[in-house]
């Protein structure tokens, strides 16, 4: 993974010199507050991953890929106010740590900042990578309102989650390869393929955090297990469970989803227990590996020689294999 | 003003076709909402009308000057959150039609719409448009945050608060104009005239609209004289009287601002008597003549024949004896 690490350092150290100055400092302070807490910088590394794979020069990927990094913590600022969070990475959130107007503000900001890193992207490209970041944008904030809107919905279907995922997480991983690729003139159908490939990968991993939260182990996890279960949240553990109960499973899950007065461990405890009983961490799995075969499908059929598809097939193993 | 009224149709046309249509509905239904609620549709008209003014095909401005009414009205939806403001137009604010959550996602796919718009300029003035769009986006986030903290203090100066309206208010209008002469070709000198000319006019239309609030004739302002001042807002009134104000002055300025326990007829009447002596309405219309001067200076100097300048000439007119 030595390329792989000089692209980590190469973001790391990008990551490190953007540092937004400007007036008023209460409204840029919170953009380097968000960008300091870390995190994989998967996005970004996935945009110099793509165009290396089509022998592009990765410099012109780099503008671009911090944009697309922009945005995602632009996402996590105005997702954390609208999910009322208190702790994003075990710090405080922006809302919390200043005040909600500030966070909205600074979220807007942001955005407009990822905006100025993608039109940074060299001109042959330029349109294209706008283009593409726009819907890309368009359809992270439909993700996130069905993501809101579910939470008060009893019906949600598997398919509907699945479809809410790929909006609210998956585009934009399509979006960051795609946009590596473009910026290294691959061939249209390449592109889309490598879009696709991000898009299968990005559900798969959505469903491999629920796994994670609810059979993680907890030192590696690196946080309580059974947040989603004691937050009530429609994982795709909980729509499964719902949608392969019986009465009586059915019924015993009622008693504990939404019960905000139970014993957190109990509840924990007895939710696992029917996802047992029902082998819900299966099922999920199976899901996950669909996606997962689907994305090495996409990937064999990029029209490229097979030695350089190697450092994306080793990060995807990488983050395949996660524990946390 | 013939011209100016076809413009105006076709802003007016091309809004009423542009509904929003997507899913979820309860995501794109604050956006065609917000847009009904009408308005002069000021920044478009510019855009139009300085594009003409550099004899440029004004079909080639359409779509960027409706993405820089769509970016004002984001800025409303999210600015009336943040203020916690129950009405716009006398109608419902989203946070209030809908809740928080979705008008602060609705306002986030209103500003991508918004960039969707503008890269649908055509391609010799794309790159020059988007990189004003996203300078002047990111000054005006910096003008709304510059607002609320001056909310805060109590020792906000004039040349603060014009420095706020500048980035708040006016930069947008010099932007909309700058757009316009950007699709027509125009020479970067002329351009930047024409920017700063709409500055000019934008800081003078903000002092105009305190004076309003405060002195306007409630017939035809269509709302409660004195809002302003029942709010505690630091306008340019406020903040000259306070500049203005003895010793004596200042301690019955402090009785009323503030107070919010105050008979609310008492207080406008007693914060208008302040006014008055200290001439407070007088300073502030030479104060907004003097930029309405230094505009028709900066129109004067933009390098084409003046019988192509009747139009915007004519607008600004209009715009300076509004009532309302």
């Amino acid at each position: 993974m030595n390329e792989l690490n000089r692209y980590q350092q190469i973001i790391d150290g990008m990551i490190e010199r953007t540092r937004f100055e400007g007036k008023p400092e209460n409204l840029y302070e919170p953009m380097n507050y968000i960008m300091s807490l870390g995190g994989k910088r998967l996005r970004p590394m996935l945009t110099l991953i793509a165009c290396d794979l089509f022998n592009g020069d990765i410099n012109k990927a780099i503008f671009p890929a911090l944009g697309i990094e922009l945005f995602h913590n632009f996402s996590l600022i105005h997702d954390d106010i609208m999910d009322e969070a208190p702790l994003r990475r075990g710090m405080e959130t922006v809302h919390i740590k200043w005040n909600m107007p500030t966070a909205i503000l600074s979220g807007d900001l942001m955005l407009v900042k990822a905006y100025e890193f993608m039109l940074k992207t060299e001109s042959l490209a330029r349109i294209k990578v706008l283009d593409l970041f726009t819907q890309t944008a368009a359809q992270v904030c439909e993700g996130q309102q069905w993501d809101m809107d579910f939470e008060k919905r009893e019906d949600v279907t598997v398919n509907e989650y699945l479809k809410m995922i790929e909006y609210k997480t998956a585009v934009l991983l399509g979006c960051a390869l795609k946009t590596g690729a473009i910026t290294a003139q691959a061939h249209d159908n390449d592109a889309d393929l490598l879009y696709d490939f991000g898009v299968s990968m990005g559900i798969a991993f959505q469903i491999m955090d629920d796994i994670l939260d609810a059979f993680g182990d907890p030192d590696k996890v690196g946080k309580q297990v059974g947040g989603d279960i004691l937050a009530d949240k429609k994982t795709y553990l909980l729509i499964e469970a719902y949608h392969l109960a019986d009465a009586s499973q059915k019924a015993r899950l009622n008693q504990w989803v939404g019960n905000k007065e139970a014993n957190p461990e109990l509840k924990v405890k007895e939710v696992l227990a029917i996802f047992s009983e029902l082998d819900i961490e299966g099922v999920a799995r199976r899901k996950a590996d669909e996606y997962f075969s689907k994305a090495d499908r996409l990937l064999d059929a990029v029209a490229i020689e097979g030695s350089r598809k190697e450092n994306l097939k080793a990060y995807s193993q990488f983050l395949k294999n996660r524990v946390s």
